[in-house]
């Protein structure tokens, strides 16, 4: 019989209420004889601040032993900036060689968007997840003096770039319009630029169905607002990828809508789901935050993990949810339990 | 008596087209006292055929005697990527150290922006230009092999850094709003994070009246679909800004209106102005380019000149034919005609 041995990281802010709800529709989700494990880690800002620690190693090991993790969000003001960021979320993208970061933007009916003529958004962002300007390669000189020097270094491999370039082409080639646009800036970051133009060319050669397109990343943000459809599949770098996922979060529904999956393709160490969108401490314990972002990622997670009829019933409740909001208000609870009664039923 | 001793790159594709018009108002705005000298150097694409060269050290001397420079548009799908992105036009960012990369963004009436509801829109973006990502420090190794490795590293100085942000403040001090953001991505790029907001703090202190706020580079793309009314002047880093100012562009009326200026705030060399469009080769010699934000720029040259009624007439005879206009096909000749017309009157 089946089942799902799942690590929760709740995390921050409004990441303890969203990742509540995402769980309750992941349980009406699963079939009967489909076993569930979860397990709550207690890691983030108020962990830091008791102890000081963002992920000690024996927690990361354990974190190993998981099919997949759900996390909520990461950061608080009251922690100085970059510490969770890189010693709690990046760490655990790197260690697991999250090498595909994968975020959906899909404008569903009855949602905002800031774009006069509701335009038809219906495409994914492979964002590369373990290289570019993230890797922590920089460091500074005669910090705090006039004389100081911060070198930030993106590190590119053909290794790293083959293999994400090769996941979005496949993603690509399952997909109906078969269509995949690299973004880079290659005309000034000519060494990683040439580095993905090259290898993009050649797996390009492997899919012939495959029409490829490449854009600068100063040009596709254009694209994304005037002319969003044009894209289906689009891969890109990890600073690059962060830009315009954020952005297309923004065109597509709002933030509280975008989910991603840092995912390791290879099985090696658990996938990791989680809403684009941060802590958002300033609504926290309201009620007023959005689980869909979250409960779209446990879609995400399902058909990660080989549950695809369960991945697809709670998209299709979520569009459905969406369709019928009629600007009531409704709390993260409630939202939740109606997602969850659909999902079951 | 005064006078322009002006350089004129007119460079490729539409970059000819729309100088023509920008050297057609800037001679109808200034007064008969003022005496324009031009010189025009052909450089870009076809020069790089014909010669193999981007910008040979005497040409680039001979720059160095003018006033200003007046740049159209560099590049052609025939030179590979970078070859004229570096070695001509960064290289005048670079020699001429315009260290500020001007770009303002202003929704004037009656033109077209992707954003419903058109919100209002008058920001500056103070981007650094001489720092960053762009400075060229990169390299490969084992190129083209399956064990290669690229490198872009970004460098930030606080020489350079604390420059661009001065200039920011004194830029958001005279301005009726008088509030600045920081937009950076310092919970990850922290070295270089951290010294741009360290300074950006420091220097905040001087400037009691002037409002500042900073975003992470992610979340400012959102803001820029969602809520441009919330900027005023924003000061950035090179590549940063290079992304957010295309963005910019695309809502405030389409990349046919940017203006830009790359400032030597000191003098000690020629600063230089231009379209944020290319050279569009697609449109190029058909009369469709739209020559405005080549004349935007003159007004901004004319403004760094100390020529700030000039400055004030184009901008005002642009905003006038902006308004009248009503969906009738005009020639790049026609409206620099018209605008022409309009300045002198
Ligand atoms: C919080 C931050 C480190 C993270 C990133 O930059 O990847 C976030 O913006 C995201 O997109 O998941
Ligand atoms: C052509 C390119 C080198 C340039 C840049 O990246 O700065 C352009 O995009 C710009 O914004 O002026």
């Amino acid at each position: 019989s089946r089942s799902i041995n799942l690590a929760v990281i709740p995390g921050d802010g409004i990441g303890q209420e969203v990742v509540a709800q995402g769980l309750k529709v992941l349980s009406a989700v699963l079939p009967q004889d489909v076993k569930l494990e979860t397990k709550a880690y207690d890691l983030g800002a108020q962990r830091w601040h008791r102890t000081g620690e963002t992920l000690p190693d024996a927690e990361l090991e354990s974190l190993k032993n998981h099919d997949a993790i759900l996390l909520g969000a990461i950061g608080d003001p009251s922690v100085p900036s970059g510490v969770l960021e890189r010693g709690l979320l990046l760490k655990l993208r790197f260690a697991f060689d999250h090498y595909v970061n994968l975020r959906p933007s899909k404008l569903f009916p009855n949602t905002t968007t800031p774009l006069a003529g509701r335009p038809d958004i219906d495409f994914v962002v492979v964002r590369e997840g373990t290289e570019g300007p993230y890797t922590g390669n920089g460091g500074s000189l005669r910090t705090g003096t006039p004389a100081e020097v911060a070198t930030e270094v993106s590190l590119n491999t053909a290794y790293g770039v083959e293999r994400v370039v090769r996941d979005a082409f496949a993603r690509a080639a399952a997909r109906p319009r078969k269509k995949l646009t690299l973004v880079h800036k290659n005309n000034v970051l000519v060494y990683a630029g040439h580095l993905w133009k090259n290898i993009f060319d050649r797996v390009a050669q492997e899919y012939p169905d495959v029409t490829t397109d490449y854009l600068h990343v100063d040009a596709a943000t254009i694209f994304f607002v005037t002319q969003p459809e044009r894209f289906d599949v689009i891969v890109t770098d990890n600073l690059f990828g962060d830009i315009l996922t954020d952005l297309a979060a923004a065109v597509s529904g709002g933030i509280g809508l975008a989910a991603s999956g840092n995912i390791n393709p290879t099985g090696d160490f658990p996938s990791m789901f989680e809403p684009v969108h941060g802590s958002a401490p300033d609504i926290a314990g309201t009620g007023k935050a959005d689980p869909t972002a979250t409960i779209l990622s446990v879609a995400l997670l399902l058909r990660h993990l080989g549950f695809e009829p369960e991945a697809v019933r709670i998209e299709e409740a979520v569009s459905a949810d969406l369709a019928g909001r009629d600007g009531t208000f409704r709390t993260t609870d409630e939202i939740g339990d109606t997602l969850a009664v659909r999902v079951a039923g």
